[in-house]
């Protein structure tokens, strides 16, 4: 049985979504710009997957939606275009986030970091979020940007982004959250939440790779990342793929009508919780972060003595697919960041392994993950040079 | 009978290449990053993809080929990254380029000329190109990057790369060449004309839209655009497209190969030459550039008398799709810039149409498009308030 719980990775596109995208390939394969019937025949499934992307985020009509090629271009849009609008060019020069971002946050931070810019890493409590008022402290009169991420996406712990949200509004300072791990697990409501920017990639949740979203308030345009043509109102230049946008679009749909969400909660959730309920039957096993307020579909483990890249091995070995954290991350051994963050001790730190489920997850598949799942922990234990030396350990109990 | 003859603004995803990308949407959908077979099943046909694509440029396995989502994202990564890396951070402050390169060139260095960089916009001749004596007598000694586009969007002109990367390498400065025009049209060979950076798109040589290619020379490494993960060895990040890397890869060693460049330079050619002469019959009609040293599947043709839209309008009803010029501007109504820079009168400006034609063009397309075209122009001609009062007007001719 093949079992994919890396759904924090990157998703299955959904069947129907497929379906939606194919006839843009070889038959209504015109450029959208183009005055001719080949390209405004694209028009009208643009349009509706337009309308799907403004409802799913509950954007206004005034606002805009960039269609970009994934997050991490929607993140970089961002950051670079308030460093180019509000400091190279004005007199700001201070970013506040967290320590905890996706790497196309951070990276894009660090960045500017070398470019003289000045930037706050705000730290996570043990429960793995922060809390408005850290943000409220930080702002600077300098202060250019605020980006927080919506949910986080090796633990699934959801930030307290309407709290953040009217920080920022009451001190005037634009608010980005990166949301790509939030579309279709929780509801997301950029008008609700006082959000200024909001990035998003379809492949999280079942649309296809290569493309993704940037929510940007009527006011608030920048300087694009992207110049060139006019496409996307000269906020982002390059022939629109259209096929993938229908895609996005209908995937937006399928993932946060009330019904979707429902089931995620619900359906997505007991077949998680299920999951992370035997594990943790386990001895010295602990959820980090805590168990509250994450996204349904996500746990991230700790299992003792046990390194995660070794159960990534032994789960693969029958054929189940999990991971250690962000994929984006994940061809290095580092110790996972977002463990660090919460204090794990060292060896802690190596031993997360991240389960995220999805729509398309089955009660049999999760029943034979928990059954390698076990199987791996206990070899992996007998043969754990470091899980031998811990005082914690009791052999009896596996 | 559907004509399309606008080949230049996008193509059909050649369904060979469509059946190669189908099982990366819902099969084999993993994050070629992740450690499970789910990731690793992508990379096989990534290789392979890889290496169509070295071939297809004659890149050397020392250079770097990134996957972007597009020519104009390969074009903004190059001359920001010039930027950053050479002006903002360096002692340069100069870009050499081309007055009829497309507008993500053109846009990105108005840009930059906001920010204090010189640019040096080449003037084209009567033919639509420029020689490498231009180049030369336009470098300083902060000359930061030379970059001149392969081939014309329009008119399909040939420019003397080899000749101008011969001049940049011997004053040591950086060649970025836009080829997007001319994959799959003409040999491209990245080796033998000294060029350090070389963008193209996937669909314009029947792959896929959202996913292009930027050669980068070993040695010239550059700030990325896109800051984040550790995709592309940390050169690009986001997540892999798996699916329209893939088909970028087939598309490319289908259209590079050798006997598709004959076919395109034999056949294609012919059908072009074909339509070309049918409209030249016509009189007052005249090829814009020349019929020298072009892609040989592109004729940008004035038609006096007629607005390029309103011959636009006319075709389209008869199902025929062509363009009057580039796509990523013709969504307003100026006067097509690469004919303004051919010294084009202002009424002749707007007269152009371009047809391009794809290795899909058939015959009977053309004997139809050609019956459309003389129908059409003789019925504009007739209510042409312009064409009417010109003095080399000869309604008897018609």
């Amino acid at each position: 049985m093949e079992v994919y719980l890396d759904n924090n990775a990157t998703t299955m596109v959904d069947p129907e979504v497929f379906k939606a995208m194919e006839p843009f390939f070889c038959t209504i394969y015109g450029n959208p710009n183009s005055l001719h019937k080949f390209g405004a025949g694209t028009h009208p499934k643009m349009v509706e997957a337009l309308n799907y992307l403004y409802e799913g985020i509950n954007a206004a009509d005034e606002d805009d939606i960039i269609i970009t090629a994934n997050a991490t271009e929607s993140n970089n849009t961002v950051i670079k275009g308030v460093w180019v609008d509000k400091i190279l060019n004005g007199n700001k020069n201070h970013i506040i986030t967290s320590e905890v971002e996706h790497p196309s946050i951070t990276a894009v931070c660090k960045f500017l970091e070398t470019q003289g810019v000045s930037v706050t890493y705000l730290t996570v409590n043990e429960e793995g979020i922060l809390d408005a008022q850290q943000v409220k402290d930080a702002i600077r009169e300098d202060t250019a940007l605020v980006s927080i991420m919506w949910a986080n996406n090796e633990t699934g712990k959801i930030f307290p982004i309407a709290e953040i949200g009217a920080v920022c509004k009451e001190a005037g300072i634009p608010f980005h959250t990166d949301a790509t791990q939030a579309i279709g697990k929780v509801p997301v409501n950029v008008q609700a939440c006082n959000v200024t920017y909001l990035s998003f990639s379809a492949h999280k949740f079942h649309g296809p790779k290569g493309v993704g979203g940037l929510y940007v308030q009527k006011g608030y345009e920048l300087t694009p990342l992207l110049h060139g043509g006019e496409q996307m109102g000269g906020h982002r230049a390059g022939t629109v793929d259209v096929a993938s946008m229908v895609g996005m679009g209908l995937a937006m749909h399928l993932a946060t009508k009330p019904e979707a969400l429902e089931f995620e909660n619900t359906e997505v959730k007991r077949l998680r919780d299920k999951l992370e309920d035997a594990i943790l039957e386990l001895p010295e096993t602990v959820v980090i972060g805590g168990k509250d307020n994450r996204t349904p579909n996500t746990t991230l483990i700790s299992i003792r003595g046990v390194e995660g890249e070794s159960m990534l091995w032994d789960m693969n070995q029958k054929t189940i697919g999990a991971s250690t954290g962000s994929a984006c991350a994940s061809e290095d051994l580092e110790a996972n960041p977002v463990m660090n963050a919460f204090g794990s001790d060292s060896e802690l730190a190596h031993t997360g392994v991240r389960f995220s489920l999805s729509r398309f997850t089955t009660e049999e598949q999760i029943d034979y993950a928990i059954e390698v799942i076990k199987n791996a922990v206990k070899r992996l234990r007998t043969i754990s040079s470091s899980y031998a030396y811990t005082p914690k350990h009791h052999v009896s109990e596996l």
